[in-house]
């Protein structure tokens, strides 16, 4: 085993090019292994492990610094840099976080897994650093997926690096596909220069030129353009980088050490921006994972490693129930138009893709430009409904706020994986969702807690005027039995629904809290203490009958998967004070996630950590009641 | 006067040719008038005449549907819409606003003020209409300033626009600056390509290629390699927009309306994507703004018409205070790097640059970016300080989360115009920057109340660890002395300060609503009831000894200059409950802003209808003390 004996980066400086081809397969060996127990990012892993031996044979981790975007591909590159053994820990609580993660080692950087940061970040040291000796300069390399090139803020400092001339070498790993199709004219590849097509179809143009015109024509401005047009078919990639200021070496073949060496040796040389674009195969060496058209094997569970299908049965997720809800809402609104910032398929939007092809808009990994599509397709007479991660909404804060709340636009935001979401560690926590839309004034937000209601009020929402949101996590769907209410429909608008009744408390419950809240009352009934519990539903507009019972309640709880700060909590206190006035209005114990920057670990086992578990909810009720 | 037979765009297609120059100078009149008159956006006004006349030339608005990226450039589209009589009432209270506006108008569509979001409109309108026949589709255009496209959203829709074939008429308004100088290899623009000396060198080095090389050589790859880089030097922006997949015209002169005319008429007939590139000259015709370095009058506030010099006198304003004192932390912080999103004149940055050149970085308006070139900065050594208005904070949140947050990166936050702005309208009020830094669970957040404070909390900021914001509002910088505070250094680290005694009621006062509560409380004791006042300096981390103090008082209110929801008063309460208790915390009246997008006018007036001001916030405070 040659991977045995590579304990960090400079064991793989020593090894001789022979072993190399070696390496490679073990490693791809160990992924497949460890994926295939715990879960985790396999196609993209796969692809890079040429790329990251060639990276740490060419530069001197942590000296000099590798980012990586969005961070899911890092495996091997942990696995080079001393942590092969504790991959068997890899996602699970305690162990070996699936993202880079600084506590873990000194070769990790930048732990933000959302996509296109990794440039900025390069510009930034590139930036400290200007003025330094070149020999004392760290040298600075981001990687990036082809997907990343379509976020605005990689272009943000790809046009910054252009404009400074700030040494830093972008490795554009480019498997032709980030999540989805990647939405961009700049995706169409050259697989090889020197035999492509269209490139020789160019130089035979080219060619034909010279020998056709005249030589004063070649002296023209029409000869001059009728040239430039011939040979300007050269990659669309090539073209915009060098537009901007920045260098572009390639393509290259991802799959060959030594050509990736010699390419990445020649672009540190530079000391100028440099995008060094790179070939690979999505999957590489796993067939099952070469051959994922649907992308099972990008970010997946435990599977046999044989068939590469999925161990276990995995059970209804809150996203299959949403996807049919789409398709119901899709037939009875010709006007609805789903859009997706590079997620059709986490998001559930495959099924609709493929019965009406023309309703579904992937705009690439762009949501700041999809919310504002978004007003822009509702003020053109069309339902847009944005699926996107509650995590992501983030980046679209202000264009939600100010394109779309701002013109009341009628635009449909549905947050998926909305709460504590585990496994990706805490830049994919979807916690922030509620706080962020409750600030923006004309948004209804509206929090299912099973999956019939989610079908009922996005039914609902769509009846509605305005931007709506409307959230569910990740996981298993909760049915409306589960939670002791086996009719939901549209007739209730957006009233709440008292589910229990009680006079010691009242317990307000959001979205996928109410089943644990309503167990909560059953261990505070064992207590001696009678707890009201409602289904919020919509916690904008709220329920004035809800309210006012909240108000004649001695004691109110809000429960929430989601930040305390300025969520749902703190909007139904102030409204309850509001209605009942700052001094007559009970207290409120908010419940919620806490301020912090939460690890990774399995969701159920997090929330139960926070307290938002029946036991935790009921035991800090308790101590109100009775401590207090 | 041509100008008062215009009363719609129909009149504008009407004018014989020979009177447009004529209607293009009286407008330029009627502009300068009216900004001197109340203040208002001149340069890039004055610049867009005949743009705006040769755009209602040619297109049908408002079935056609023209998008004014930030807005501030719509004047002439104002006056041409049928608005010309009501410019006098420009930017005040229940007149015209400075930007469009649906309600005043059928021919405004978007009012979001923030930049680059007129090319995700074009593109949503267009993929709304798609597959409808060409005569019934309206045609959209997008005008833009240099200055938008180095904002990523700008580019995420050029992607999809290129991508998706949309037809949409892109107007790049080049003016060869924005705010600050245009920070993009991209803005290098040919003035004029015939006559321009690196066209002549391109051509020349073309030529004499041609020449040289033998025809064997020239069809070699190394033959095409060498034409292609020659010929290449055509203008950045086109190979940029090009390779997007968007088609290019131009360059053209913006200042006449026959050309013009016939380019966009050109552009509306390739049913494509395609970005008209318009040379305009900022503050045409009017030589005070012609000739306007500083870019005084870019936004001005009233002046006289012979000099173009400001009348009136203009108080001393916290943007100056800070400019002052970021100076003083420059002079003993060797390390310190100020970043501006191309605003470096108007947040106080210029002194900085004069002094230090190599102290500021402008990212052009990519706040995006800048947050997370400034995690890297702080992880490279450097003490970053992005000075930004509040309002486009909104922009960074995600970054500002994830990348400075996350990383407990050591970066300062500067907000200026926090709170109510006033003449701008709603997207440039700055009231959602304490809600949204709250939610970044590592942020310190301090509001001085005054501009001695400023500078002690801004040189205690640079001494912390991990992130800080720190923000000041519009307008007259507030002294210590007036609020009774004559004396404020770093010795009181981030301690509250208790400025008033009193057993009634216990205010605590964020930033520049202390001088309100001081007032307030004065008016309070004139009805009998004693408020006690804080200084809360610091919202987080919190003062324990005001917490204690408040938890003591039978009433507790907050005040901030920013919204209610999740705001610095719900920090405030929920530190209270968290250390008092639930049940035994005081009661909390939390005033600041309440939801709801806010028209323009004056921030005073804006502040005491809100109820902000000493009346307002003594009012509301014996309400609750007699009433409730």
């Amino acid at each position: 085993m040659v991977l045995e004996t590579i304990e960090s980066p400079a064991d793989v400086k020593a090894l001789p090019a022979d072993q190399i081809p070696l390496l490679a397969e073990e490693l791809r060996a160990a992924i497949v292994a460890a994926v295939a127990r715990v879960g985790g990012h396999l196609g993209s892993n796969l692809g890079v492990v040429e790329l990251g031996i060639a990276l740490h044979r060419t530069f001197d981790s942590p000296h000099d610094l590798l980012v990586w975007d969005t961070g899911h591909q890092a495996y091997v590159h942990k696995m080079l840099t001393g942590r092969r053994e504790m991959f068997d820990t890899l996602r699970q609580a305690g162990g070996l976080s699936g993202y880079p993660s600084r506590t873990e080692s000194p070769h990790d950087l930048v732990e933000n897994s959302h996509a296109s940061t990794a440039l900025s970040w390069a510009f930034g040291v590139a930036r400290a650093q200007q003025g330094l000796p070149v020999a004392e300069r760290r040298r600075v390399v981001a990687v990036l997926g082809d997907g990343a090139l379509t976020g605005g803020m990689a272009y943000e400092a790809l046009n910054n690096l252009g404009h400074h001339q700030l040494p830093a070498i972008i490795v554009l790993n480019d498997n032709g596909r980030s999540y989805a199709e990647t939405v961009s004219r700049l995706s169409e590849r050259l697989a090889d220069l020197r035999t492509d097509p269209r490139y020789r179809k160019v130089r035979g143009r080219f060619d034909r030129l010279l020998d056709r015109l005249p030589l004063m024509e070649r002296l023209t401005d029409a000869g001059l353009e009728a040239v430039k047009a011939a040979v300007s078919e050269a990659p669309a990639l090539q073209s915009f980088v060098e537009a901007l200021g920045v260098r572009y070496l390639g393509p290259f073949d991802g799959h060959d050490v030594g050509k990736l060496e010699h390419a990445l040796a020649t672009a540190a040389r530079l000391q100028t921006p440099v995008l060094v674009h790179v070939l690979t195969q999505k999957g590489k060496g796993y067939e099952p994972a070469e051959t994922d058209p649907e992308k099972k094997l990008h970010d997946t569970s435990a599977f046999d490693i044989a068939t590469g299908r999925s161990t276990g049965t995995k059970p209804r997720s809150w996203t299959q129930a949403f996807s049919e809800a789409v398709l119901e809402l899709a037939d009875e609104r010709e006007d609805l138009i789903a859009i997706t910032a590079a997620m059709p398929g986490s998001t559930g939007l495959l099924p609709l893709a493929q019965r009406h092809p023309d309703k579904l808009l992937d705009v690439g990994i762009a949501e700041q430009h999809a919310a504002t599509a978004a007003a822009a397709l509702a003020y053109a007479g069309r339902l847009p409904l944005f699926a996107v991660y509650s995590t992501f909404f983030s980046r679209a804060f202000d264009q939600a706020n100010l394109d779309v709340g701002l013109h009341d636009a009628h635009v449909l935001f549905v947050f998926d994986r909305a709460g504590i979401t585990g496994d990706d560690g805490p830049s994919h926590h979807g916690i922030l969702d509620l706080s962020l839309a409750l600030r923006i004034p004309t948004m209804t937000v509206l929090t299912p807690s099973c999956e019939q209601d989610l079908q009922a009020l996005l039914g609902v929402a769509a009846g509605l005027e305005g931007p709506v949101t409307l959230r569910f996590p990740k996981g298993a769907a909760v049915e409306g039995t589960t939670i002791g209410v086996d009719t939901v429909d549209r007739g209730l608008g957006l009233a709440a629904r008292r589910l229990r009744e009680g006079d010691d408390v009242c317990v307000l419950a959001v979205g996928d809290r109410v089943g644990p809240a309503l167990e909560a009352a059953e261990l505070l009934a064992e207590a001696g203490h009678q707890a009201q519990v409602w289904d919020v539903r919509s916690v904008r507009p709220v329920d004035a009958t809800m309210l006012d019972a909240a108000a004649a309640a001695p004691l109110v709880v809000t429960v929430e998967n989601g930040v305390v700060g300025g969520g749902a909590g703190t909007e139904l206190a102030d409204r309850l004070t509001e209605r009942a006035g700052v001094r007559a209005a009970p207290p409120v114990l908010k419940l919620g996630v806490p301020d912090g920057y939460l690890p990774h670990g399995k969701p159920d086992r997090i929330l139960a950590e926070l307290g938002l578990d029946a036991p935790g909810i009921a035991a800090a009720t308790r101590k109100v009641l009775t401590d207090d």
